[in-house]
C-alpha cells in the first residue's frame, strides 16, 4: 500500500510480539515517521532501541502517548484497566487509541471508559501470532495475509475506523467489521478453546510416572508435539485471554466436554460407526478449509 | 546404510501411505530385490503398478506373500485378523513377518495365532505418517529420522528381529524395543489422545449455527487450523486405532477430561495463578522437547 497517508507519530503501548511486529512494519513500510514506545519494564525499552522499533522508548506510559496521532494499545488483557488509567489523560484530542487484544468485550470494558471525548477508540484484533514472545519476537511478515478484525462502537469516527483499516491493510492484513460480543464468540471456538485444549493435554500427559513423561518427550512426534507448539504461547497473554472471554470460552468447553464423552463412550462400546462417522466429519471440514485457503 | 543385504523378494500388504512408503524405501534404497503387493482393492493394485511401487500386485494376498522372505502387513488394525487368515497358510518356511501397526497387542492377538511354526514373526510400529492416504501418498522420507518400535514376543529369533531392525535403519528410522502393553500405553498418550482430541473439537468448532461454521473456517488461522491437519487422517485407520487401545485410551481421556475440568473450574472462579500455572507448565514441555531435538 504505497498510498498510506503515514502518521506524524504513533506510540505503540506494551513491546512484545504484537506491538514489536507493529514496529517494524510502521518503520520499514513507512506508515508512521516517528515511533515512539511505551512498557513499562526498562529492560524491554532498553531492548526495544537496540533493536531500533523506535526513536523513543520510555516506561512512562502517559509520556509515551502525549504526542502520539494513534496509539496502539498491544499489552496482556488484565493490564488494559490499568493502562487506560495512565493514558486517558495524557491522550492528544483528535488522537486515535486502537489494539491488539484477543478479546474485544473486556477491552471495551476496561479501555472504553477511560477514552476521553474528542479521541477516536477503534478496537482491533490482529487474528495473527506465533508461540514466541517479546521484543525480540517482532516479524514484519506477522500479519500479512491474516485478517485483521474491527470492532468499533456504534457511533464511532468514521475517519479514524478507515485509518485504522488501512493501517492494517498496509501491513498486508484483510479487515472485517464485527460486533465485539460476536467477535470474542467466534473467536472462542477458533482459537481459545483450541489453546486450552493444548495446555490440558500437555498437562496430562506429561503428569505420568517419571519414565513415561520422558517417553512421550522422546516419542511425541506422533501426534503430541502438535499440541506442544500450540501449547507454548505466553502464559499471561493466555490466562488473561481465559478470564477475559469467560462465558463464551466455558460454553465452547462444555460442548467439547460433551462430544468428548459421547466419543468414549462410543470407544467403550465399540461403536466403529460413530467414531468413523465423526472423523470422516473431521476430515471435510479440514477441505472446506482448504477450499477456502485457510489450510 | 550401503551394507544392508537386500531380500530377495518382500510382500507388501496393504499398499497405502505405510505401504506404498515402504516399497519406495525398498525399491530406491535397494533393500529388496522384489517387490510383490497384496491389496484387496483391485484400483490400489493398479495405482501401485502404474507408480511401479512393485513388479507385481494381486488382490490375491495368499498369492502375494507365498515367496516372501519378508512380509509387511500395512493394513488398517481391524483387518489384521482376517489378513492373518488369509496369508498364514500361505507364508514360506523361515519368513519373517512384520507390520505397520500402531497398536500392538492387538496385532499379536490377532496376527500371532495365524503365523505357523518356522516362520518369524516381528510386530513393529514404524511412527511416522502424514494425514494423507492411499498408494499415492508414499514418500521416500517418511521413516527418516523417525523412532520404529519392534516389540518382539519373548523367544523371538534374534536374527529376524535384527533383520527387520535393519531394514528399517535402512530406511533412516531410529529403532527402540519395547514391550508390546508399554508401547500401547506409550502411544495412547503420545498419539491416539492428541487424534481423539483434534477430532472431537474439530466436531464441536463445526457443530455451531451454520454461520458460525463459515466464521471459524474463514478464521481458523488462530489455533484451530493446527487441529484441522491432525484431524484430517484416515478415518478407518484411526476408527481401528481407537477401538484396539481402548483400555489404555480410555484412561488417558479420563485423564484429561478431570484436568479439563479442573481448569474450565478455574477459569469460571477467576483462579489466574491455577491458570497461569498450568500454561508455563505446557511450555516448560515444549522446552524439554526442544533439547530432546523432538520439537
Amino acid at each position: 500500500m504505497a498510498d498510506f497517508e503515514p502518521f506524524d507519530e504513533i506510540a505503540i503501548i506494551g513491546i512484545g510480539l504484537q506491538g514489536a511486529s507493529i514496529a517494524i512494519n510502521a518503520r520499514d513500510r513507512g506508515l508512521a515517521k516517528r515511533i515512539v514506545i511505551g512498557d513499562i519494564s526498562a529492560e524491554n525499552c532498553a531492548r526495544a532501541l537496540e533493536l531500533k522499533l523506535g526513536q523513543h522508548a520510555t516506561t512512562n506510559l502517559g509520556e509515551a502517548v502525549a504526542n502520539a496521532d494513534c496509539v496502539f494499545v498491544a499489552v496482556p488483557l488484565g493490564a488494559f484497566a490499568a493502562v487506560g488509567e495512565v493514558i486517558g489523560p495524557a491522550l492528544k484530542p483528535g488522537a486515535i487509541v486502537t489494539d491488539t487484544g484477543s478479546t474485544k468485550k473486556s477491552v471495551i470494558r476496561d479501555l472504553g471508559p477511560n477514552i476521553p471525548s474528542g479521541v477516536h477508540f477503534v478496537p482491533a484484533h490482529p487474528i495473527a501470532g506465533t508461540e514466541h514472545s517479546g521484543p525480540d519476537a517482532g516479524l514484519m511478515d506477522l500479519f500479512d495475509g491474516r485478517w485483521c478484525i474491527l470492532t468499533p462502537p456504534p457511533g464511532a469516527n468514521e475517519a479514524a475506523v478507515a485509518r485504522v483499516g488501512d493501517f492494517w491493510r498496509a501491513t498486508g492484513s484483510m479487515i472485517e467489521i464485527m460486533e465485539p460480543a460476536h467477535h470474542d464468540q467466534v473467536l472462542a471456538v477458533t482459537s481459545h478453546l483450541p489453546h486450552l485444549i493444548a495446555f490440558a493435554i500437555v498437562g496430562t500427559a506429561t503428569d505420568m510416572e517419571d519414565q513415561l513423561t520422558q517417553e512421550v518427550i522422546k516419542f511425541s512426534a506422533s501426534g503430541f508435539r502438535d499440541f506442544t507448539r500450540i501449547a507454548a504461547s505466553d502464559p499471561v497473554m493466555w490466562r488473561d485471554v481465559f478470564l477475559n472471554n469467560r462465558e463464551a470460552l466455558l460454553d465452547c468447553a462444555a460442548r467439547l466436554s460433551e462430544d468428548l464423552a459421547r466419543l468414549q463412550r462410543a470407544i467403550r462400546w465399540g461403536d466403529g460407526e460413530e467414531i468413523e462417522a465423526l472423523i470422516i466429519r473431521a476430515r471435510e471440514i479440514r477441505r472446506a478449509l482448504i477450499e477456502a485457503k485457510q489450510a
